[in-house]
């Protein structure tokens, strides 16, 4: 069998089972389309997106390509606000930060609700849908089941794979703790159940019958094959693809992530999730005061109010620098010519072996 | 090329790749034999024993095989002890858990150089010696060398994996953050420079010359297969050793790892020194309460003479519980039949992989 004949690749109807990861706000159409162009399955991240951006993103994706592609978004049902708790945390950044003072809003942006965004989801007849955060009802599986969607939940647990599994999706996404940006976790304490690619990967295969996607740490084409050894059916690269000339990432970020200064940590300091970022200077200085932070989403937004007006220098020490753990190997390229790069290795990497 | 023809197995003159790791305390010269007479290498742990010991455990190894086999150590220069800091730790200790009171001795035990350890390792000719916690000073690099020994340092950062190749190491041992046990960290904090199997091993790799041992979260025949993708030469396996019969470590333990209860944690309670083991009511309670820890190796002198004198039912709550990230995988079976299932797994994975 060759090494990309995988059970995902059918699936999903990609060349190589190269999955390039949704990444909230860096995931512009181009970057999409050039993924699965090159034969891999880009994912268009719209969980902040309004339902008319969700549709103008997928329309430029499909001006891009002929080839499938996924769309993802965070599916979880918010706590209403509690506008103390809202004005507190703010007050209690603010504390800290003097500088983001004049830069706040009084105005509380409006929340999305997943099923507005899933509802254009489906009017724009997508042919595959992740999702993250959670379990889907199954009210809505039965809709994407209806319109032949095909379903990728995702999970950082072995338990969590197995209600996946049970809620009726076709393949699980197995988030490694060196992953970068927000933990998927949903029915455990993230920071108690923190499990590696390599251990998590074959303990969700063993445990699930549908197939598994490996992500967390995966850099380059040894990572691609060795998820696929560990049992995985196909490899998802976030970090990876981050710094490709099609991601338009910030140049300051860009920088921070091909050479990091600092390790990665896992912070609730920027949206009130846990996720994985290189340390900065807001992150220090959140924990080492142990600021008030409130429940996601209301701390992103507060923090992304603040960092909407600042300039570059400022922006370094505040922006969230969403990384896995080996983003010191990223490469500024194409993202075609890195996902040739991917192919090669792993392609040399099982000729050599036998 | 075979996949267990590698530079490791060409050096060390081993038939596959699979190294069972030092583990202090649980590798009894029955294990270390069994591992090296089924084609693997078995590491005798020899940093807690006397230099008596040492030799007899070395004889005692090369009655049961004539195959190679490693000794290990801990390189590393305690600090002078402080009788007061001492007495204070012990003090703190006893101040949550007062059943230990009865138990504990007067008498501070001696502490053995790893000169002294070495002395002897090199009198009983070994022919590889393997270490942690630190880098061999070039007098002893130069009495090993003279002596045709293979030497084997330990690095946890690429940056330790490099001063190890400087200071003229034949291999490196790359222990990725899922390891169970002690970390080898000698040039940084531990906490701040936890990285993956998946992410540490390629790192290494691209970072020296010399050929790399992945270590880490790997637990069977899919985990070594990733190990030899990432670019590892061989794959260094310590939990999934340790409830084989020939370990011979205690029933509460081996029910621990096998069917876990609660997650791993990274802990200087035990020891004074950052290693990985089941969560239990030690590590809480030390952990809650704050409690101040001696450095290594008095906090595991003062631990080490409580926990002698327990009964089973107290044992459970007391003892350290090293073990990797992935120990749910472990099996209770004879080594040799662990080595026989690893072997025949890598060899499928291989074989259908092109």
């Amino acid at each position: 069998m060759l090494w990309n004949e995988t059970i995902i690749s059918r699936m999903l109807e990609i060349r190589y089972p190269i999955i390039q990861a949704p990444m909230a706000a860096s995931t512009p159409p181009e970057l999409v389309a050039a993924v699965s162009n090159a034969g891999g399955l880009g994912s268009l991240a719209v969980a902040l997106m309004t339902p008319e951006q969700i549709k103008q993103n997928i329309r430029s994706v499909r001006k891009l390509t002929n080839k499938p592609f996924a769309v993802n978004l965070f599916v979880y049902e918010p706590e209403p606000i509690d506008i103390k708790m809202f004005n507190a945390a703010t007050n209690a950044m603010l504390a800290h930060f003097p500088e983001l003072e004049s830069l706040m809003s009084q105005e509380i942006p409006k929340l999305i609700s997943y099923e507005e965004q899933l509802e254009i989801i489906l009017q724009e007849k997508v042919s595959i849908f992740s999702f993250t955060f959670g379990v889907l009802p199954s009210e809505w599986m039965e809709k994407l089941k209806t319109k032949n969607i095909t379903i990728i939940g995702t999970a950082t647990t072995v338990r969590e794979a197995q209600v996946l599994e049970q809620s009726g999706v076709d393949a699980v996404v197995c988030q490694g703790a060196e992953a970068g940006g927000h933990r998927g976790s949903f029915l455990t304490d993230v920071m108690s159940s923190l499990v590696s690619t390599m251990v998590l990967t074959p303990q969700v295969v063993d445990a699930i019958s549908i197939p598994v996607i490996a992500s967390g740490g995966i850099m380059d084409g040894r990572g691609i094959a060795a998820a696929l050894c560990l049992g995985a059916s196909a490899a998802q690269m976030g970090t990876a693809f981050l710094t490709t000339d099609e991601a338009q990432i910030h140049p300051l970020y860009k920088e921070a992530l091909m050479n990091p200064k600092e390790g990665t940590t896992l912070t609730r300091a920027f949206t009130g999730r846990y996720a994985r970022s290189i340390r900065n200077r807001f992150i220090n200085e959140m924990e080492n005061n142990h600021t008030m932070i409130a429940s996601y989403p209301y701390q992103r937004m507060i923090t992304a109010v603040a960092r909407k007006a600042l300039k570059d220098e400022q922006l370094k020490d505040f922006m969230p620098l969403w990384a896995g753990e080996g983003s010191a190997a990223c490469q500024a390229v194409p993202a075609q010519q890195l996902m040739k790069g991917l192919i090669e290795q792993v392609t040399t990497i099982f000729k050599r072996q036998r």
